[in-house]
């Protein structure tokens, strides 16, 4: 995918929505500038609630909402189930209002606009903005050289071999999704969905600080758990979710270590968050 | 409807067109003037061919169209029916191809916005620029203004009565779509569907020179001939058709005559052109 299908398929998503639609694209068309990603309808999470927000820029941290009427916003947990969801938490929110005239809209946007090349201006002059490059985004490569990965980048990868790649592990191909690994002992590597699939009914806590999992067969709930509460090893979780396009992302969701008062042959694991960032060792 | 209403609607009709949507939308907001009017995707004759716009400038003779691989533009005589087609012969037409690269469409849109642009300034300059006024374009004091109604200006009514009215006639609403004018003797004025409809098999030429008229009922054919023929009256005619948003419009396609040769009580009546151009007296 080049940056132009990108950005036509971001746009796309707007089209039931008109007001949108003129709105994102005349954003886009505005800032001018192929280095500047967005996403468009993009699961957000903030504080302890969920949201869908309408023009989100990863690089400036930011988002545009549409004040639309009667626009409903948040989302229930269960709408979410499989798909990407960034951590909103600390971002910029730039609010558009529709008014009915058309030339008041327009100025309304075009406020937004000298706002959102403002804090691109700040990113530059303080060397923290990096220009949007589609072939590199989700390349471990990317986060080599970076050192670490944060809850807070919403670090990605498009498949699970490039993340442990990325984490010093060697392989081709990996067929599981569960397995040691080679840069740091005593840690798994691990990729789950963290939604009810046919094997599992796992989920992950709003605040991202909580994993459960339990196999939805009953049978092997207690099995599961004699299996797991016997490990002592922490796991680097990335959740396997479906980003706003469709496609298949890896989403390093933290280091996680076994709960074990709260786990259970009843009810199954539970893993607590003891780090939201991993260093990358060289 | 206001410009706000309009201009997100003829947007809309974009939307499944994601190449069209990007183009429209990116030219609609660089020109970034509420006086400017557009249609998309709007049914236009050239010579002796229909074909469908990608985006129409009316104040400016001006379309743009989007060059996509496997993009049909030839349109089929029975497929725009009842649909407002436009006189494009002596328009000006820019083309936008689709290359791979977004800086480069970027790019080749641009080079249209500024020729656009420039067209305008030309027309501001020679005073034939009109700024887009959505409350009068449709009113009979326009053109009572202007003093004519010219095919090539494509003038067009939203009711019966305000295409009467400006002729000189003074109702408040008519029933009919057939009635005599008070400003020209000797003429009536006709507000057809010219496509077969539940009563009528009419049909005008691709060149608009020519009218067909037919009752549907074969038993009428004869008498509906034998009292047309008698009448030695002009038509002053407006095509009863259906803009690009769904709106009714009456359009004023020319003064026309009985062409007595080839009216005929099996094949009903003809009717030829006579004045694409009518003055409006005082």
């Amino acid at each position: 995918m080049n940056k132009l299908d990108y950005v036509i398929r971001q746009i796309a998503r707007t089209n039931k929505k008109n007001f949108e639609n003129y709105v994102v694209s005349r954003i886009w068309h505005a800032l001018n500038s192929s280095d500047i990603k967005f996403m468009t309808q993009q699961y957000v999470r903030r504080k302890e609630s969920y949201a869908l927000t309408d023009m989100y820029f990863p690089q400036l941290a930011l988002h545009v909402e549409i004040d639309e009427p009667h626009h409903q916003r948040q989302i229930a947990n269960d709408e979410i189930r499989d798909s990407e969801v960034i951590d909103a938490t600390a971002h910029q929110i730039k609010r558009i209002p529709i008014p009915k005239d058309i030339d008041e809209l327009n100025k309304l946007i075009d406020q937004v606009i000298a706002e959102i090349k403002e804090r691109k201006k700040e990113l530059l002059h303080s060397k923290q903005f990096e220009a949007w490059d589609i072939d590199k985004e989700f390349n471990p490569s990317y986060y080599r050289n970076k050192g670490y990965l944060d809850v807070h980048d919403n670090p990605a990868f498009r498949r699970i071999v490039d993340a442990a790649n990325c984490l010093g592990n060697q392989a081709k191909a990996y067929q599981r999704a569960w397995f040691k690994s080679k840069m740091y002992e005593g840690h798994y590597l691990w990729f789950p969905k963290l939604y009810k699939n046919n094997q599992w009914d796992n989920r992950i806590s709003e605040d991202g600080e909580t994993i459960f999992e339990k196999p939805n067969a009953v049978e092997d709930v207690a099995t599961h758990y004699k299996k797991m509460i016997a490990l002592s090893e922490k796991r680097i979780v990335f959740a396997r979710v479906v980003d706003n396009l469709g496609f298949i992302l890896y989403h390093f969701v933290g280091v996680f270590e076994t709960d074990e008062e709260r786990s259970s042959p009843n009810n199954g694991m539970v893993y607590r968050r003891v780090a939201t960032r991993i260093d990358i060792k060289r």
